[in-house]
């Protein structure tokens, strides 16, 4: 019998399952919907929230995760023990509080008007003020860790959205049983193992392979009644990506829609996902993954503590090796905001006449511009900058504005302001002696944008490479399903039997370069202005 | 017979005509749109031009002035010689090469092709180098008329203008028997009596009511070839605002369409006409007129050198007063940039829907906003800073740019970089003693937009009066043609004859004040950093 194995890629807005041919790398894919989507302004019952809320269901992931398996084996004709491993990659951190036998709290009836009771989606920001406070003690206190976190703890992360819930809801906090990932919570489900993720624990819980969690007492300056939670309410063994959480338990199989005792992966952090499929499991290349946000990784053999990044964790993705974060949490989302709010109706009209989409329309236009000819330069802060300035109060800028600007020109600097971003990263980086000798760009913008990709090589005076793929976190996910299976001895084997072709390669253009390098330096000058103190104008206005 | 006044107004793109009832004030107006509109990309020839360059074709004007004159007298059935009085107002600084009888050189066959023998209109910016030079030249001898015009030249005046011509058509400079402002070149063709208005030759040609034009010796420095300018190719015959050029000769009266013998007054510059037709004709109190760009003048009884204003010239409006000016290059202009380049197709068919003006449905979303509640700030730099930064390549931008932000947010905070731009002056000119104690605000802008008038008057922590009128500039010209025709003693006389009713009054709203105070030092401290030395990114990239 053909061997499959399924990769699961829970996104913000859907879920991807692939079933991937174990022997050619044939891939098939489904996608659900979220029929909530992400639940910014009110509770389904219409109950409003609160600014900067950003929750989930849990039932559109388990309705979401039978219906694409369901729907990829009944494409292929297989049947489900014909899957021989599962891997599931989830959004994070995106918090499930749930009750001893895996219930979340919101789908009990007493809590189904409770926002504390819902998924907290990694975009999730009511956590600002118990973020800066948790930051404040662990920094008071020394607290070792810390460093590697870039010095400042995030309020998407796990414990200020725990904190959050303690001091704005502390009945649900009381009937939390369990504070789990949302991949690790599917995990639990499907097996009954309680686990964590190493990626999870390692990027958003302060959990470090080499010195485990926090001390108890952290967690007691923090709050008295977090005595005791690491162990209790947050599950302490962490298992390295590629290894084997357990099998499909009979309940485990009825909610998935397969057979019992198919072995599931460990889960892992979406954004880490892809580096299988795209062959990114060695050291000294950078992968960005360029979506609505960017997400940049790199392995090394050792730890460091750079400051800026958001942190790095052993057995991320390849065991025995360190994989180091950064992120920009306005890509995508700020082209998408510019051509929903600042392109002109004569644009969109000729864009329809030339039957093209209007980013296709403005990147044609864009891609004609010399550079530094439209005396325009951006700073890509949309929505804060999470690396390296970690300031999500920061805004965006647009300067050498003109009566004679055109869309075409800001949407250029707006892509360049990213790529000067990335920049930033890699000069971090790289100051920290972690080599960098190439780039691996993955995600749709990478494909669709030639243009950008050109800036990018050009911005950082380095070559990518861009992999062909259309759902490279599910089909990474389903290497480490092969691993996790016993079908290959490790990830970087696994992934070079599943590696896919090369679409392009980008080099960078000597006098491109030097035309960037000093605009270059007029973005960092900017950049550190409002971003380093120089002027708060962004945090008061 | 019933008399009549003729107010005729010269505008960047089009001429006014208004007939100005002299017992009744009623107003008839007639318009003529110049065909050649601003060449600033190609000669009629088709010859294209290089960048910056805004030159216009004395054709449209003769064309203008007949047909418009025409069709007043024709709507109130008058006849010519009902007419008691001209008066012209015009763009400046717009200057004309012509020949000994008044024939500008773009209109002799053997310059038709020749860019540098049409009218260079106010806004030509071809002569920055040249601005520059001068502007050095005058600092190192140490020239004592260059304060009272804020210390630099600026290229839209009119001796850059000529110094292009001599540097790159020495032909034209050569064959070029005067140079005038547009406006005194038609005085002289319809009196034969070659003379410069004194708000021409004081704001833009370095002449002083006081101490007269700059030495014969700083043109020989600027240039050997200018030896002798002042009183053969510039006119020093300078008349009073207010006084009478001379009667329509019988070429004169043929060319406008009128008879013999009807006095014109000196001709005046556009953005000071409207004065006497807001009753702005004493002091402490500054008029801003609000067009493409904004004027603003308030009159003194005393010179003073203001370093950042454009100047002052005495009898500029009103005999023996000394009108100080200011300006914005970028007011006007910059809505409509924004409106053709950053306004979603879906806003401006929801404007459609409601059956508002583009500009009418982004006021009304804007003026629901709370101060400060978008957390924009912009620099009103588009087209440079005029006053009192003087400096033509600085730039605009736009800060706290989020994900969320929409379109009129934009629009508002450029509508209150403007007003923040505006205060930015006021605080100059009060910080050298010269007392407002109220705003008059002229043209369409501050009739159409009351939320533009309310934030002016919180930010400026000053009450402004609106003055209903609809043609200032020409109302304003056709009463100075009465004090030149002896109706009236004097401007001022002349000015409370022909009063204009108030159509609004904006006071300022204490909460509102405290608000934008707090915005305004942020502005300020960009203001600072951006135009005066901490950061020159805007003239780098």
């Amino acid at each position: 019998m053909k061997q499959y194995l399924l990769g699961i890629d829970f996104g913000t807005l859907s879920v991807r399952a692939l079933l991937l041919d174990a022997e050619t790398g044939a891939e098939t894919v489904a996608e659900y919907v979220y029929p909530h989507g992400v639940m910014d302004r009110a509770l389904p019952s219409g109950k409003a929230l609160p600014p900067r809320y950003a929750l989930q269901h849990p039932r559109d992931y388990l309705d979401g995760l039978r219906q694409t398996v369901g729907e990829v084996l009944s494409k292929v004709g297989a049947p489900p023990q014909a899957v021989a491993g599962i891997c599931m990659d989830f959004t994070s951190c995106t918090v499930v509080p749930m009750t001893r036998e895996g219930t979340p709290l919101c789908m009990l009836e007493k809590y189904e008007n409770e926002p504390h009771a819902y998924v907290k989606l990694w975009k999730h920001h009511g956590a600002i003020p118990h973020a800066e406070r948790i930051t404040a003690i662990a920094k008071e206190r020394g607290e070792a860790w810390l460093s590697s976190y870039g010095g400042t703890v995030s309020s998407e992360w796990l414990l200020p959205k725990i904190v959050e819930i303690l001091d704005e809801a502390p009945d649900v906090y009381r009937d939390t049983a369990y504070f789990a990932e949302a991949g690790d919570w599917l995990s639990f489900l499907l097996t009954g193992k309680r686990t964590a993720g190493a990626s999870f624990a390692g990027l958003k819980a302060f959990w470090n392979a080499d010195y485990g969690f926090p001390s108890n007492d952290f967690f007691k300056a923090v709050d008295e009644r977090l005595d005791g939670i690491v162990g209790d309410k947050i599950c302490d063994t962490v298992l390295p990506t590629g290894s084997c959480v357990g099998t499909l338990t009979a309940e485990g199989a009825a909610l998935i829609g397969l057979c019992e005792g198919i072995p599931l992966a460990a889960p892992i952090v979406d954004g880490m996902a892809p580096l299988p499929a795209l062959s990114a499991t060695e050291e000294k290349e950078l992968t960005i993954t360029v979506g609505t946000s960017s997400v940049h990784l790199v392995h090394a053999k050792e730890p460091k503590e750079i400051d800026g990044l958001c942190g790095y964790v052993k057995h991320a993705v390849v065991q025995g090796l360190y994989t180091f974060e950064a992120g920009q949490t306005g890509v995508g989302d700020m082209f998408s905001w510019f051509v929903h709010n600042c392109v002109p109706r004569a644009y969109e009209e000729a864009a329809e006449r030339e039957g093209l989409s209007i980013h296709a329309y403005l990147r044609k236009k864009a891609a004609a511009l010399e550079i530094g000819e439209s005396g325009l330069i951006a700073l890509d802060w949309f929505n804060g900058n999470r690396s390296v300035l970690k300031d999500e109060a920061l805004s965006g800028l647009i300067l050498g504005l003109t009566l004679n600007t055109k869309p075409e020109e800001i949407y250029r600097a707006l892509i360049e302001a990213t790529a000067f971003g990335t920049r930033a990263i890699v000069d971090r980086i790289e100051e920290n002696e972690i080599v960098i000798n190439g780039v691996c760009a993955a995600g749709g913008i990478a494909q669709k944008d030639p243009m950008m990709m050109q800036i990018y090589a050009d911005v950082l005076n380095k070559s990518i490479r861009v992999v062909q793929t259309s759902q490279s976190a599910a089909r990474g996910s389903a290497i480490l399903a092969s691993v996790a299976a016993g079908l290959f001895q490790n990830v970087s084997t696994a992934a070079t039997h599943f590696a896919s072709p090369e679409s392009a390669r980008y080099l960078p253009i000597p006098k491109n370069v030097a035309a960037y390098q000093s605009l270059y330096q007029e973005y960092i000058r900017l950049y550190n202005y409002f971003g380093n103190g120089g002027n708060d104008v962004m945090k008061k206005i």
